[in-house]
């Protein structure tokens, strides 16, 4: 019998054919901290008695959760990462001098590679497997161990094989497939299991797309998410100064997969999943009949913060007005994608029709700052996560979707479906 | 015996000729409110069983300090502030919709006119003064009278006269001029007066300096600070569309005035304000002797955060990088002036060198978010106010100084004299 891709990553980097099930010890070629999970890394790492990183250019420290600092207790807490990046001299420590959201820098900046075995003490370090890594969010004190040895242990996760058929619609992304899946598996649908993404709609999807697809993987309680690369990889790669070489994988047909779940996508409207679970996803058909008026559009996050979702927004929000009642904030995920938004006119044309465009930072996302709600306050947000609470006040409501459906929202005052407009 | 320019502001608001010291009621033409204070002022407004604003037009609330919400606190804040717009169908509401710091954007906007009387919750309301008006601050029930009645009651100031002469030597700004004289006669030195900035050196001071020098009036505890119009006035205003016709006041030469005071700028150098008081100035060369390291750059807030600030900060950072151990924040005062900076490549110039750019916001400034001092860390702040804690820590230290001071001190990562680049 043959072997996922998830499989072959760990067999290449184990030395030896490993299958899905095994618990292996092997290197990582990218441990990834935050500003809120690296300090208690840093503090493990010092109790150990440990002084030197394993492998300091596999380790990246991105400070985008709470800085620059909204206050005394995230500017304390940014220090213990700075001081120690200053002290081992960290070559891939990103602050207020390149900021961006971990999981959109990481890649722009060529630093997660296909075939890379990754973690991050992040949940949506799955995200990476849109470029064929293993990647998946761990603990802080696996962080490091991670830091100190080099390596870590895994359990080979099992796959799920979601075949994807059909050509996306108007305003279907990839977004739209995840929320989709997760509402037909539910959030704990995919424990512990890698979710292949695979099917010929993969080839209509972006990158961007691909990422956010990725992104929300962890939405369903999965170890990973992962989609072997293609052409469209290859060309996203190209402009890369890529930190190690790429290795390509591939499941093989006869590669043994836990369950295999297809979804059309030809007919799919797009997803808005309601409060408070990703996985109570409805068609947008049901969300305009609800007549949801909306106080605040959030357009952002590691999910879709990227140029295609500030493009798709710019296009459909430019020569409009933003709702009286309604706020708009849209929230780059890194200084690339802000600066070449600027240049396309994304960023004018965004200002101009009433929003606020902010920093790269996680931000409103996980109720960080730039965008909290408030008591009852309902946002259509195109992040991942719509828990009780998750963006402000336990009473406010948030409702996930694509970035067409947030942006033609704030005109409207309330949700819409973008293909009306 | 003549009248001041204050005095005649007053006497043409009242009818009648009147002098300093006398306590009067007039009109006002922009009573002027923020997100942290109007919410009071809506509050006593209600209690007086008032339903309707006496002057619609005359009011602005501008949501400038911890908009887009900081926390849930602060997104509850705002709801009465925004509810309040909405129920008075108000005409100068600006929240994230147009977002910019008050006494940045109410000139922009042709709100605040020459020849006002304009009052707002907000202690920096003297900035414009630069528009030969009166602006004073008052306090949040102070504005609930207005927006009852239209108007409030003044003592009208005596007035200190300001000869500046001299042409101000390279890297000297409004900003080295305020602090000179904050320095010279301490932050008490102007209780309850009007600051009249007259001499030849105004010639040389575009209006953002203007607006600079007059915004700082309040931290020698002056009422109001005031520069009668000119060529300069003309041409700012001549863009705008004025919401009422300027009235040109200008100071007979026998004016009565309770101090004169000459300070000769030629010879001036670029001032630092040592913690903890804007009053502690210190000339540039002294603050390169104590050799001060930095740990934060801000460049922003209604002092110096307008389009020639920017323009100064991204010529000198162009093509450099912020030191390793320093980081450099700018935070735009108004959406036109971030708009202007992205065209004229001043964005992407800082963003290049290692800067942060934030939307418009007080931000930092107050200690309000973007940018917090944790223990210890030490600022180089265009901002207006060095007071213990102001931007975060109690430990923490803040030095004043202008865009120059700071943009070069960025790169250096301590405080150095940008003239010596």
């Amino acid at each position: 019998m043959g072997q996922t891709i998830t499989e072959k990553i760990f067999s290449e980097h184990v030395g030896r054919e490993v299958k899905a099930g095994e618990i292996v010890r092997c290197n990582i070629d990218m441990v990834i901290g935050n500003d809120i999970t690296t300090p208690i890394s840093i503090r493990a790492f010092e109790e150990s008695g440990a002084t030197k990183l394993a492998n300091p250019d596999g380790f990246s420290i991105v400070m985008d959760h709470f800085i620059p600092a909204k206050d005394i207790a995230s500017a304390n807490q940014a220090k213990i990462s700075r001081e120690f990046a200053y002290k081992h001299n960290l070559k891939h420590f990103f602050d207020e001098k390149d900021m961006g959201i971990e999981h959109a820098l990481l890649p722009e900046k060529g630093l997660v590679v296909p075939g890379d075995v990754i973690i991050g003490a992040d949940s949506h370090t799955c995200t990476h497997g849109a470029l064929g890594a293993f990647s998946t969010g761990m603990g802080s004190t696996d962080l490091a161990f991670a830091m100190i040895t080099g390596g870590n242990w895994f359990k080979v996760p099992e796959t799920i094989k979601v075949v994807f058929t059909g050509k996306p619609g108007e305003h279907i992304y990839g977004k739209d497939l995840i929320l989709e899946l997760i509402r037909m598996i539910g959030v704990d649908g995919a424990l512990y299991k890698a979710l292949e993404f695979t099917g010929d709609t993969i080839e209509y999807l972006s990158m961007d797309d691909r990422f956010s697809l990725c992104n929300m993987a962890i939405e369903a309680g999965a170890k990973s998410g992962i989609i072997a690369c293609d052409d469209i990889t290859k060309e996203f790669l190209a402009d890369k100064p890529l930190a190690r070489e790429p290795k390509f994988h591939y499941s093989d047909e006869d590669a043994n997969y836990c369950q295999v779940i297809e979804i059309d996508v030809s007919k799919l409207e797009p997803v808005i999943a309601y409060p408070h679970l990703p996985s109570n996803g409805k068609p947008i058909s049901q969300a305009v009949a609800d007549d949801l008026r909306i106080d605040q559009v959030f357009i952002g996050s590691c999910t879709n913060g990227r140029l295609s979702d500030i493009k798709i927004a710019a296009e459909i929000v430019k020569g409009k007005k933003v709702a009286r009642h309604t706020r708009m904030i849209v929230t780059p995920a890194t200084q690339k994608i802000l600066k070449a938004a600027e240049k396309a006119g994304y960023i004018d044309a965004l200002i101009d029709a009433g929003a606020v465009v902010s920093n790269p930072t996680c931000g409103a996302c996980l109720g960080g700052y730039m965008g909290i709600l408030g008591d009852n306050e309902r946002c259509i947000s195109t992040t991942n996560r719509n828990f009780v609470g998750r963006m402000g006040a336990r009473s406010s409501e948030i409702y996930l979707a694509n970035s067409a459906v947030a942006a033609a929202s704030a005109i409207a005052g309330k949700i819409v479906d973008p293909r009306d407009i």
